[in-house]
């Protein structure tokens, strides 16, 4: 249905990817590729043409970032192509956990839609909760 | 007003730690501390001391975890003490970058939902943005 791809500040991509593989164990649905930006290095151009290879290994893809308005949204953006390139940021755990359960479907943009909501019910106070 | 303890599986605490330090530069307001759990180690005790250990240390904490219903949220769900502690799973840069920047504030569970809302609305969907 679609690869994924994780682009953070520093190793936190990396982190994010084995979180979910641990968790997930063999019950992976789908690739994770990881870009991990190096604020100092300033090599954007490396960075774009690793973000275009990607995208060419399949028809659908989401980009996940850590922030809007940091280098890895901004360098994202401009490979948005809609019903096929999408990209969401402030990624976390839950989020990422769907994105790689779910069951193939062929409409990308209801998938969209189905992280995100899950990743916002899964953000969850112990405050707000019965057992508090 | 408040510290905060950042629980994750793996080093994923560290990685976010160090982003949100990369990020805000010298405008931390906050200390930050982390525990990476290793679920091998099964050291469940020491995990609980270093909890508490943490949590003498201000009158006011919020503990940040990946996800609910993991290890790293259920070694913290007992440490939850209304106004004092609260315990916030899904962690992401936003939500943490929104903690650390707050000004203080006597209200903890006004913080709280800030932070939370903070987080919900920085999950953006470049398919939603006018650019798009």
């Amino acid at each position: 249905m679609f690869n994924i791809l994780i682009i953070t500040h520093g190793n936190l991509c990396e982190e994010l990817k084995s979180s979910v593989e641990f968790i997930l164990d063999n019950k992976l649905n789908r690739k994770i590729f990881t870009i991990s930006i190096d604020e100092d290095s300033r090599e954007f151009d490396t960075y774009s043409n690793r973000i275009s290879n990607f995208l060419i290994e399949a028809n659908h893809n989401i980009i996940f970032t850590d922030m809007f308005g940091g280098t890895p949204s901004n360098i994202s953006l401009p490979y948005f192509k809609k019903g096929f390139v999408e990209i969401i940021s402030g990624v976390n755990v839950p989020m990422l956990l769907k994105a790689c359960v779910l069951e193939n479907n062929d409409n990308f943009y209801e998938a969209v839609k189905i992280i995100v909501s899950s990743c916002k019910e899964n953000i969850i106070v112990a405050g707000d909760l019965e057992i508090a």
